[in-house]
């Protein structure tokens, strides 16, 4: 239960009603001394590198740093002027006019990408812009520049959503020894001052993840998981020495890609994360280490200066993180903290948050839970999490009665939940699926965001593309799902893995990008499915042209994307296959999309779905194996059955039966062998009925009200 | 007019209604004596490669070879069996087993785009099939093997089309000095026979276009205007001897795409098309000397065996041809046959043929000729051509006395335009385009198909693709036009350019692909543009992706296609442009597209129309000079009347009166200066009325009926 200042009175009718156990002081306000009295755990919140304000003010040397580029201008004439803020946000970055020299600035030329030499290029302070001379009229030139994070980005996102007008807050980088120091002196007089605090909520650790804003404040740049705001002269020095060669400012700003994720990380990129991951280990080793010593226990929140922690590593193990919290709109979100390795406890943070975007007068935080809440069950009833919690201002959920009431129903769902399942796994069916990417296990259920999601428009009668991808119907499909980085089958497919996914648009690292021009990873997959294995392909999958071909493993899915070269090409004509054993679920799914450009490569490929002639689902017999493959699947009830199906014929079993399995789609069924008991839920608004086939073949019917749930 | 075996009293009606002033003997059908006794011009059609069939059939060693190749397939063990004509038609090609010869025939291993050595592969004649000898498990291979073309591709046509059960034609290669020798004897002893003839139909010289069709006669490859079926050993040898180097069989199959001319084509090809096209020249300067010496004219239809003959190069004009006969269904088809070089005469063969696939129970020739000749007379009221003609079964014609009436009205309409125009050009504003692909003139007017093409499915609801795009709407503009291609830009584009044009999909030779790599072609687009050039791009104009952009002139542009690489790159936010001079017209453009995947590269790009965040239609100032983008431009009235605002805007000249215009985008007006008269035409099957501005300012009034004309 979040607290605010002054309101322990709302705060007290929550706990009671909802049955909370512990509160937690919201980042700036302090803990009612009612609350403390009732002896239940008490959260307090710090992020240290933002925790003294007026210190930070007077360092600014010790603000942390970033390389930004602009975008590439042409050159008209012999000299170019470019302005180094022209979009960017000048109240959140300012640049480090000190540092403007040759070796950390770059001006490049990006019609043959090449740096400009020193001294055909000079910095103008007094224009804020780089001024290029001797620039070849015609080429494209720009400006790889240092600058400081003037304004923290939560803070700055907080001024913007919520209306906040205090001093904007700043952070510091602890990579500097006297930061350091300074910090940890702070923290062990909070911790002192902090007596009653029984759990320490770390939000987070020592680097924020990347948000940039332009003049408008509207994002421009934005990675969750992103590196790029580590940057200090001592960490550029100290990774030169350890890993024998120096990082120029091209290798961060990535052609303004700036490393994205969501991009195929180069080999240089991997080493500065894993430069940038040994020193938040130390430091949140530090931190957990102090928060023992005062005899507390330390959790941290997936968020905020959250980068370097690396949940799916043994690094918050190492730490000595007692409790993973994350917030969670859906599934995925769900399985990125249950799938944690780690014997911490885990929990989560749901929305919304109790704040005035959404708690306003015409809001319905009410329909934003529940939708969130059927998502979230659904991947909950696989894979369990311990604890739930909210944040905001108790005061404002109070003026909204009916969604006091729901959440109090949601507690309860949630508690039934866990007495069914002893807090243990569900029972999987024997296919053991692996997700295939660019990073796999350190970025499990991460979003594969992709081209959508660039050109996505917040409207309110649009599916948002959170919670609405492949990764979605997975998260509550009972198999087991890991995630597998494309490096690691270059001798061959892991024996324990009956299906690969391979999901996420061409050129992305879900997808897998050029690691595909790699023939021993391609091959691999090639050997792997031939010899009876499984393999699904949705939206680009294995895209990487190559002379003859789009996607890498077009004979393995049996189809390709016509990206203009084959246009000539006309391919096999085809009829949608009626009697396959996954035709019925293929003809009743929305595959949300209508020109693929994706072509059956032979007669051969069976034709599941199409819009016309661009093919939404196919499947493929491939050797000894089989493949399938989507156009997109977003999620639903029946798009996940549909995978569910596709990987079970995938694996070469669908002649089994699937027990604890409703035949009602919008039914979802989880057996726990630990405590011998199941659960079904209706994860849908409607009222649901169906049959649930037990283990012995008999059946057990159920009905259950719009988001019920029944246990057995 | 056409004429048929014993139809002589159809064609006499036809004539006498129609006012037809030439007869021609259909291929194959001999010319009826009563229509003789008319005293008319009489054509007579021989495609002298296929004129006489028995000693074809006598001389299979003589019949023309094209190299084929087969969809990679993969390696499960050390052995691969690999079927030659597994999709290919059997009676359409023949294996040349005889030269399965590792110097004339190749395995690829395609995976690495690599040959397999000799001594690896076996060719089995049993099993028409290549076993490949310690394969490599996972690797893909294919067959590059010569064939013999069995069945004349338009004679095939014609069996599936028109239900021909007779004898199936084939056609002999020339290349071969015995077959030149008896040709040419043949052509002369037929020249003796032809005493009524007076001009000579050649249908068409050496070499047919291509079409591959599949085991169900269905298309698998097709290239009007390619050089695949020209191959012997003979010019493969002499091809050798002139240009120092021999052609593999990679660089026919070309990976499988077979050097369409939708492909940017390599420097190989070009030289293996300039090869061919001496030849074809030597050929057709000898059949139209004998002509001339036998007293007739030669015409030459551009289909068929008429690859070689490239009209828009002066090769025609150097053989001796006076007549240019092209088949038009549109005006790109038109232009494709006005534009052409040298004196000569030029006919149109309109459709729909007088055949039994349109001219049967239901079908509905009219509507087809109806909509055919309003785009066709759009064009050609720009660029005049001298003749009209019709093919196929007058009595088949006649059975549709509505078409009849039409095409009598048609060909009065034709006479008039012929009239008032004194078969000259109309008045151009001062606004001259250059159409800039991979090509240049030799592919002028071709239609530049895309993607869309591929999966194109023939339904009476949907828009032919031909006929409806940027090139169509620009075929009827009073703009001159000519085809640039982008190797003639390297080092400056031509002074007597205002806008430049670049319409196609990426990847395509109507883009450019990736000849945009070479830098001097975009920094010539980029310096022309700079100092007051216009830029229109369509489609995927300038596609050639690098580092940081996928268009390369997204800078010129100010637009660029997010391809999957910068998915976290978030565009600048946008509001249509209200005010700009283009605003109105491209609010009511309709672009045929939904997901363009295309968004402002900064905010000084003017976005004209959008569906949400994909941009349709935009434009941007860039130094002196402008662009505008396409999303796509389907043909319309209002849609070439945007592309003729967008051509004027970008030319800087938005402000200057054009006379001529009607202000009804549905009434197209042209002005003769040869003649002083002026003609308005309705291009719609409505109503219209529109005022007229003439060049003294003075306006004048018109209103059409759907179809109508009128002269002044």
């Amino acid at each position: 239960m979040p607290t605010e200042k002054g309101g322990g009175a709302s705060a007290l009718e929550l706990i009671r009603r909802w049955g909370a156990d512990a509160v937690r002081d919201c980042d700036g306000t302090a803990l009612p001394s009612e609350l403390l009295e009732l002896g239940l755990d008490v959260y307090s919140t710090i992020c240290l590198v933002r925790a003294d304000e007026e210190w930070t003010r007077a360092h600014p040397e010790y603000w942390p740093m970033k390389y930004l580029s602009t975008t590439p201008a042409p050159a008209f004439g012999e000299t170019l002027e470019i302005p180094l803020l022209e979009r960017l946000h000048p109240l959140k970055y300012e640049i480090r006019e000190d540092l403007a020299t040759p070796s950390l600035w770059q001006v490049m030329d990006r019609t043959g990408e090449l740096p400009v030499p020193h001294g055909k290029w000079v910095y103008d302070p007094a224009k804020k812009a780089v001024r290029v001379l001797g620039a070849c009229p015609g080429h494209l030139y720009s400006v790889s520049f240092l600058a400081t994070v003037a304004w923290d980005t939560t803070s700055m996102y907080n001024h913007l959503t919520n209306g906040w007008t205090r001093e904007r807050v700043r952070s510091v980088d602890p990579y500097y020894p006297e930061v350091w120091n300074y910090l940890f002196e702070y923290f062990d007089n909070w911790l002192a001052d902090h007596p009653q605090t029984t759990i320490v909520r770390l939000t987070s650790l020592a680097y924020h993840f990347n948000v940039d804003f332009d003049h408008d404040c509207r994002d421009v740049f934005r990675d969750w998981t992103g590196y790029q705001e580590c940057v200090s002269l001592k960490a550029l020095d100290d990774f030169e020495a350890q890993f024998g060669y120096r990082l120029t400012p091209e290798d961060f700003v990535d052609a303004g890609r700036n490393n994205a994720t969501g991009g195929v990380p180069s080999a240089r990129w991997r080493d500065w994360m894993s430069f940038v991951q040994r020193f938040v280990l130390r430091f949140g080793r530090e931190l957990c280490q102090r928060v023992h010593r005062a005899g507390k226990r330390a959790a941290v929140f997936h968020g905020d200066h959250w980068v370097g922690l690396e949940p799916f590593t043994d690094n918050p193990t190492k730490m000595g993180i007692d409790l993973h919290i994350g917030a969670a709109e859906d599934g995925v979100a769900l399985r990125r903290v249950s799938d944690t390795p780690g014997t911490m406890a885990k929990e989560l943070r749901l929305y919304p948050y109790f704040f005035p975007d959404v708690f306003r007068e015409g809001g319905d935080p009410l329909t934003e839970s529940r939708g969130d809440w059927l998502k979230i069950r659904r991947a909950l009833l696989r894979r369990p999490i311990d604890r739930i919690g909210w944040g905001g201002y108790p005061s404002l959920a109070l003026k909204f009665p009916a969604f006091c009431d729901w959440v109090a129903t949601l507690c309860d769902q949630f508690r039934e939940i866990l007495d069914t399942s002893g807090g243990t796994p569900a029972l999987d069916i024997p296919v053991r699926v692996g997700v295939l990417n660019a990073w796999g296990t350190p970025r499990a259920w991460i979003n594969s965001f992709g081209r959508d999601q660039k050109f996505f428009e917040k409207r309110t009668d649009v599916v948002e593309v959170a919670g609405s991808n492949l990764l979605e119907c997975l998260a509550g499909l009972p198999v087991s799902v890991r995630f597998i980085a494309m490096e690691e089958i270059r001798d061959g497919v892991p024996s324990d893995i009956d299906v690969l996914i391979n999901d996420g648009d061409a050129f992305t690292a879900w997808s897998g990008g050029d690691l595909w021009g790699d023939e021993r990873i391609a091959s691999a997959v090639r050997s792997f499915v031939a010899k009876g294995g499984g393999f699904i392909g949705c939206r680009g999958p294995t895209a990487d042209p190559t002379s003859d071909r789009f996607f890498r493993l077009a004979d393995v899915l049996g189809v390709d994307y016509e990206d203009g070269r084959g246009i000539q090409n006309v391919p096999v004509s085809f009829s949608i296959d009626r009697t396959h054993s996954l035709a019925a679920s293929a003809n009743s799914a929305n595959f949300g999309i209508v020109e693929s450009f994706v072509f059956p490569r032979t007669s051969a490929t069976t034709v599941l779905a199409s819009a016309g002639k661009h093919i939404l689902c196919s499947a493929n017999v491939y050797g000894e194996g089989r493949s399938v493959y989507f156009a997109s699947l977003p999620y639903s009830c029946s798009n996940s059955r549909l995978l569910l199906q596709s990987l079970v014929w995938a694996a070469g079993r669908e002649s089994e039966r699937i027990p604890w399995m409703a035949d009602n789609p919008a039914i979802d069924v989880a057996f726990f062998p630990t405590t011998g008991r199941m659960i079904a839920v209706n994860s849908s608004n409607d009222t649901q009925s169906g049959t649930i086939t037990l283990p012995d073949g008999t059946e057990r019917n159920v009905s259950l009200p719009p988001g019920g749930q029944e246990m057995a």
